[in-house]
């Protein structure tokens, strides 16, 4: 099943329905049901001590998922989550961070799926999280 | 087992430790073993469509399960969330957001308990979350 | 909004349609979106060290969540778990195991709860469980 | 990091410290932080409509993921299960599953990773699960 939007019309997609998370989630990567999503790390996303903010991470993941489901489906504004289920696992460098997002199941009412979170330059996962989504009736 | 802090003095020490928290979370009330919660929801909190972020939510889980692990086991500014697992159930109302959280477990190590959430003034649930936090062992 | 099964109703409906786990989870009582049910815990449900399986939680979780829905939705053989996050907390003792359900939210495709699972005459919970049911459309 | 017993060692523990599983779940293979594991299928396994019981599942969750902690970790009868997340996203073909578990974090006091589930011969998971397990301190 290949992807119907390109990584271009994710982030067009996203800036039009969700004017208030620009710039912060970008899309950099699509095959079919994956996406790779960066997490654009400023000053409003640190907390003390250097690290990466919890809301920050769970907008990753959840932007991170809906944006390969996106691609997969088409431009669905009304898909909303339903489950998130998030692990921290390591403390994240005050940097970037990077999402890998996959589609495991991808059915006529529920998408599952999972995404792993990395700071920008290292291969040890940050947190990881099962998403799910719930796709309106009307696609 | 009673509370250490006072509702005072859990919303004193977070505006100490986590400035940038400061006037979106508010603990309103603390029993043993629970606090009640409050998100103070502004326009940066709202999506289209009226509703409260998904971001939001999860930092309300999130700071309201912390409060009541404060006000049990005193000041730790070095617990952390291992795990948040989110069920979004109702889209909530533009309006600010009541959390009900408690501790169902304190052992030495982690600390595990859930969180209900409300748009202020309904009583059908909005979200449910289960959180769990690593003490650290200088306790 | 009122149970439209008894609780002889859940129960007599389980024996028929799930024979192979009749007698070792039963129901009893029901009241609006709330349930108790019991694992009957025998030796093929035991761990070393005189402690419950864990699949018998999760099936104590899976049943008892089952049942509640059963009672507020009739008899639904169709509705299916799509997601089962449990917290293990405290070591159960090798006796009888309680489970309180209740639903957080029944909506048209999906209901949403959680169960607290005791060992019989312990107030302190063993084991928490957020439950999702994904009803079929025939309703 | 490699493992440090083979899948002979991890079957033959489970044999030894947890004798009622036994022929139930068994390893295949080894690799750093990763397993698989084999679901042995049989008539008490299965619900009616031919499909693999829940309870069975979690057991394969729950073993597999302790299966690969054992071959990184060593011996370690007291490590427990403290959380389990599970997505059921296929119905199971009534016969063997393979469960493909990895460790993503192995820390001091935690081990968390997660797991896949298929049917055997199929390349479409059946179930996901994350896995959070709690080392003693011994270690």
């Amino acid at each position: 099943m290949q992807p119907i939007l390109t990584v271009a019309e994710v982030n067009g997609y996203i800036e039009e329905v969700f004017p208030e998370v620009q710039g912060q989630y970008l899309c950099e990567h699509i095959a079919p049901m994956e996406a790779r999503v960066r997490a654009v790390v400023g000053p409003q996303n640190l907390r003390p001590g250097g690290t990466v903010s919890g809301p920050t991470m769970f907008g990753l993941a959840d932007c991170g998922f809906y944006m390969v489901l996106l691609a997969m489906i088409g431009k669905q504004a009304l898909a909303v989550t339903t489950n998130a289920s998030i692990d921290f696992m390591r403390k994240p460098e005050p940097c970037d961070m990077i999402a890998e997002a996959r589609i495991l199941k991808l059915g006529r009412v529920l998408a599952v799926g999972d995404v792993l979170m990395y700071s920008e330059g290292s291969d040890k996962p940050v947190a990881r999280a099962s998403m799910t989504y719930s796709i309106p009736p009307a696609r």
